[in-house]
């Protein structure tokens, strides 16, 4: 059973799992750390973590289970550190929005019987702000939290069964685990979260340099502006290393989507464009 | 005073018109018509008409005011039938998604003196789907009514008289009246309400080509998928008017974007990246 947390990383994602932990009934211990003290400051004040460590090696060694809440490079690095510190009775997970490099390396440096255990994990919830004082409790509940496991490894019983109890801590705070292969899951991803959020910085940046500075635009700009451009708040520190490690998933479809929007330019005369209108409908329905 | 409203075309929006004219306290006698019976009669067991006529130009003929609700090509139809009919005792006014054309008509055919008065509007409310079954009395509140009249027609003095008074029951739905140019209004609308429509069409068919069929789809998209493709499941019926009556301004638009997404494309792993979020990030601070 699960009695030592610790969280790396307390921004929104870490933040909210410490509350959503807290939530879901977890009585242990949540120790946090974070690059920047303030943010820590914040997830202790709101109760997510109990205690702050001054060193995440050191957080981590003293703890059972270790959730990298960190951007995706920044989860890369601590997987190096950790690797060399932690022992077989410690499980690491993360839950980062890209998984082919950290699922490749949690196999390279973790999950091996006489190594620490790693689990990737991805949930997907999250706002189009980060930082730990828009964390929520409910952010997961409703969500799928996907796990990309490779079946081929062999971890320690004492990791594996950390894994298993995680799983479970997962599940209390109200979220469905579904299990993906990790290629799968960032061709998967590519078309339905990081394509929606290039579209809208797209939308957004496009209607900054057009009608940004209209007066008319606080008026006439409805619920449809409003939704397609909330993503636009997304900052590029979020998306960066996720554009950097699914790069070529990402271009194509963006290139697919700069051609579905010339063909209904080129279109907007023809029958054709009820053809695309009726694709369109049919995916809202099923 | 207003005592006697025409409502020509009782789907989503002239049937959300009635209801929000109720719930705003009109009194007066509000007579519906739709081109398929059967929406007449939602909207008159939904209480949003109090009776229906057989014949559009006979319920318009024994109105004041006179609402069409109906696509873009049904009103300017609809506008050289009543031209002939309707007397300087009579206000005609719409809800028609782009202006240029309905602002130009209402000049050739009514506001003269010896005609009957056209205030040509819009507001900026509305849903993905039609139909008077989901109309609303309280689609209206809190949104923008845009009118695009004149200030050079001259109109009656009792029609003059009944666009001020028809202002008041806008105001009274709930909605703020503002004016625009009507080449303006098609225009700016173009970027904040068109571009956005169309591009989640296109959104929504790709993905439906590229996604539609994996079955992992539905545990794997999120709130950011559902957001963005929420307007792809407006029916063609809804938009071809506005394609083929904006025709350049959306071109336009969507061009631009198509060029957004390419320089996005290009740029993942570069800084421009960053000066692109940051753009999006702009325009929705701003």
């Amino acid at each position: 059973m699960i009695e030592r947390i610790a969280i790396l990383g307390t921004g929104l994602l870490g933040t909210s799992v410490g509350l959503a932990l807290r939530a879901g009934g977890y009585k242990g211990s949540i120790t946090g750390w974070n690059r920047t003290p303030e943010q820590g400051k914040i997830a202790l004040s709101m109760g997510a973590v109990g205690e702050l460590a001054p060193d995440p090696l050191e957080a981590a060694r003293t703890s059972q289970v270790v959730l990298l809440a960190v951007p995706i490079y920044a989860t890369l690095d601590l997987m190096e550190q950790l690797s060399g510190v932690l022992s077989p009775d410690h499980l690491v997970t993360d839950v980062g929005s890209t998984k082919a490099q950290i699922t490749a390396a949690a196999g390279r440096l973790f999950n091996a019987p006489e190594r620490a255990g790693f689990l990737p994990g991805h949930p997907m919830a999250g706002k189009e702000r980060g930082g730990a004082a828009i964390a929520d409790a409910t952010l997961f509940g409703g969500a799928v939290w996907i796990f990309t496991d490779d079946p081929a490894w062999i971890r320690s019983p004492r990791s594996e069964e950390l894994a298993k109890d995680w799983r479970e801590l997962v599940v209390s705070m109200g979220s469905r685990t579904i299990e993906l292969d990790s290629a799968r899951h960032d061709a998967l991803v590519a078309w339905v979260s990081h394509l929606p959020q290039f579209t809208a910085t797209a939308l957004s940046a496009l209607l900054e340099e057009e009608v940004g500075s209209a007066p008319e635009l606080k008026d006439v700009g409805g619920r449809a502006l409003r939704e397609m451009t909330r993503l636009g708040a997304s900052p590029w520190s979020m998306w960066r290393d996720i554009a950097l490690t699914n790069t070529e998933a990402v271009e194509k479809a963006l290139f697919a989507l700069e051609q579905r929007l010339a063909y209904i330019r080129e279109n907007l005369r023809t029958p054709e464009l009820r053809d695309e209108f009726e694709r369109a409908n049919r995916f809202r329905r099923d």
